[in-house]
């Protein structure tokens, strides 16, 4: 077939945005491609007018099911339904589907990439992770003679504006959360972003690719940003760290994995510590490369459309083109207990006379150690995050004040 | 055909690496092409014994060009000769070639593209550029629905690592040379890295994707590093810059582009202000996504293996599909004269009662102005290079001493 029809479905940001790109860029695109193509239909249940494509939008999902004409479908819908059940009958009446909706990568993938595989078409998506940035492809294809040992990354631009206002304007997380929500970084109710449940889908894609076997979000240990305070922000800024939150994979010997999402104390040496704003950035650790970084946009109506676009010419240049299912259903957790997870830690404690010697016996000789405004800065080396509590617990009960920990990201 | 037998040409570093890397994630690489691959022949001059791969070695090109099993090359000999001999006969014996080889890819690659469509075969290079950073295959697919309007890099690792010494460590140049050849970074002839031809050769590759016609290396401006000196070091410290050699291109409204390499002030905003030693980055600004970033190790045996194989295993996804050459010979020239080039400058003078009077009167409010050790620091706003050079020959007559100038990177 020389030339393509493609469906957008859902008319939102991102939807308008990829009607948006694709018109603009659609010429030097069928240049590359050598084909033709064309956004047949544009589905949303409201009804637009004045947008340029009038004609194009219908409210009926079935006409693009049955219009064997359509080959590749967006679907910029966002959540589980009815984004699954769509997609689910893109794939099997034989059309690729491009999406930007990680919550239904995260949850369905698995299952929507086997039946990709069945009908012999593409799932695709790119914008699911780091919004424009090229990562999925990159991590994919680019990194495919590497084991990919380590994926570190800054995946929500919300809260990665919120820590940056913390640090850089010395607001309070309520303040700096309010304003995120003035400037529309942040929803009215922000639980998605703040308490890491968006950062988790993301990680949960990124170690699926990593690992070949779905990481599901329900066994990702989660933790968001909103009990960080001013106290240690401070004390972060004092010691050169920042505090990030982080979706972290990591592969272990025994083909398990370590995935959580957290805040972390990020080292200056990373390439983490110097992303602010909406900004996002991964870091790929394999063993082959080293490590590889990427950085951009992570969000936005046209940085996402950018991505979306390069997954529809994706399929309509891969067309017909058989690959194994990218990751399995293994039916099994692949990923570790937290309690089983290694990291640095952080440690604030209020000083006291033996504060200091009873860190040190228990966590050895720090990475770092600071005294600031009457408190015991301590940085600990690599420990289990269960010995890790058992110390802290013991240190409570010497009678010690404990204000807060982290881990820590080198 | 569910089985590739591939061809090794060149067993040097980055041919031993490919060698290395591909044993090593070979099963992993077959699970997801869904197809068995091996390497089937190593060519090289030389006889290596000891290597396990010693039945595969073969000193006779044609061996290689008459064996129709074999359908993947890599080309990692280097130099035009004889791999541009080498790698066209290939191409028109039906075999895909991947290759590390900026230098042929960047002379010859409008002409190799042509044949390899020809043949309906693939020629890839996402080694040839940044070592094993996803770059070629992100801008050239990943960004595919963006005009990219700007490219701005580090590619050549020894010359970064020679800057950073010379800030880092106060360093001259020469012995940051002498260092970088002690550690294996330079060559005994310095002259491709430090005078900018490696950088050149690489912003040709990318500026011929971005413009989607063949940017040759004579047409390109290109500046080293020699003529830095501790004083500029000395003064882009104290101002908060850093001193880069950058690959530069932007595409012009006209239809042709700037494409140059020159040492340039960095702004510490700029993505690539903090890119270290032999690191290597690349920034690129599109229209939809904003801006993308990409950084990792920029040579070496195994990241450069890492993209090669990428590129190998690209070969064997995509047999038989059928693209139009990624870039054209257009036999003219599309990159405009350095002289009309646009660049904020940096000026570094003599102190005297007159030479801020006489600079804000020639350009204007400077963006930035100091008094160092008895200098006037300035820094212009863009101006077009044939303006620049004019001003600075009236400062020059009117008895001002211009010490220094640079552009600078935003």
């Amino acid at each position: 077939m020389n030339s393509h029809k493609i469906a957008v479905m859902g008319y939102g940001v991102v939807g308008s945005g990829v009607v948006e790109v694709f018109d603009k860029t659609r010429k030097s695109i069928e240049a590359k491609l050598g084909k033709t193509a064309e956004i047949k239909y544009i589905l949303d249940i409201v009804e637009h007018k004045g947008t340029g494509f009038d004609e194009k939008f219908i409210n009926d999902f079935k006409i693009i099911e049955c219009d064997p004409e359509v080959t590749v479908v967006a679907e910029v819908i966002g959540g589980v339904n009815p984004a699954f059940d769509f997609t689910k009958r893109c794939l099997e009446a034989g059309k690729s589907v491009v999406t930007s909706n990680k919550e239904l990568v995260a949850t369905k993938g698995a299952e929507l990439l086997e039946i990709a595989e069945q009908n012999n078409v593409k799932y695709l998506f790119e914008a699911s992770v780091g919004g424009g940035i090229p990562i999925i492809r990159p991590l994919r294809y680019c990194l495919v003679g590497n084991n990919i040992t380590q994926i570190a990354g800054i995946v929500n631009g919300t809260t990665n504006f919120i820590l940056t206002k913390m640090f850089r304007e010395q607001m309070s997380f309520e303040d700096a959360l309010s304003l995120a929500q003035k400037l529309g970084y942040a929803e009215s109710n922000p639980s998605a972003d703040v308490d890491g449940h968006d950062a988790c889908r993301k990680i949960c894609i990124m170690s699926s690719i990593a690992s070949g076997k779905h990481v599901y979000p329900e066994h990702v240990y989660t933790n968001g940003i909103s009990t960080i305070t001013s106290a240690d922000v401070e004390v972060a800024d004092k010691i050169g760290y920042t505090i990030k939150l982080i979706a972290y994979y990591k592969a272990l010997s025994n083909g398990k994995c370590e995935a959580l999402v957290s805040p972390m104390l990020v080292n200056p040496r990373s390439r983490l510590s110097n992303i602010s704003d909406v900004f996002n950035g991964v870091v790929v650790k394999g063993d082959a490369v080293g490590e590889a970084s990427f950085y951009g946009p992570g969000a936005g109506k046209l940085p996402t459309a950018s991505a979306v676009v390069s997954d529809l010419v994706e399929c309509m240049r891969m067309e017909g083109v058989c690959e194994p299912v990218l990751w399995q259903d293994t039916k099994e957790n692949c990923v570790v207990d937290i309690k089983d997870t290694c990291f640095p830690f952080y440690i604030r404690a209020k000083k006291s006379e033996s504060v200091l010697n009873r860190l040190t016996s228990l966590f050895g000789a720090p990475v770092l150690s600071e005294n600031i405004a009457n408190q015991v800065i301590f940085i600990t080396n690599e420990i289990k995050q269960a010995d890790f509590e058992n110390a802290i617990k013991v240190l409570e009960q010497s009678g010690e004040e404990i204000h807060y920990t982290l881990r820590v990201l080198n």
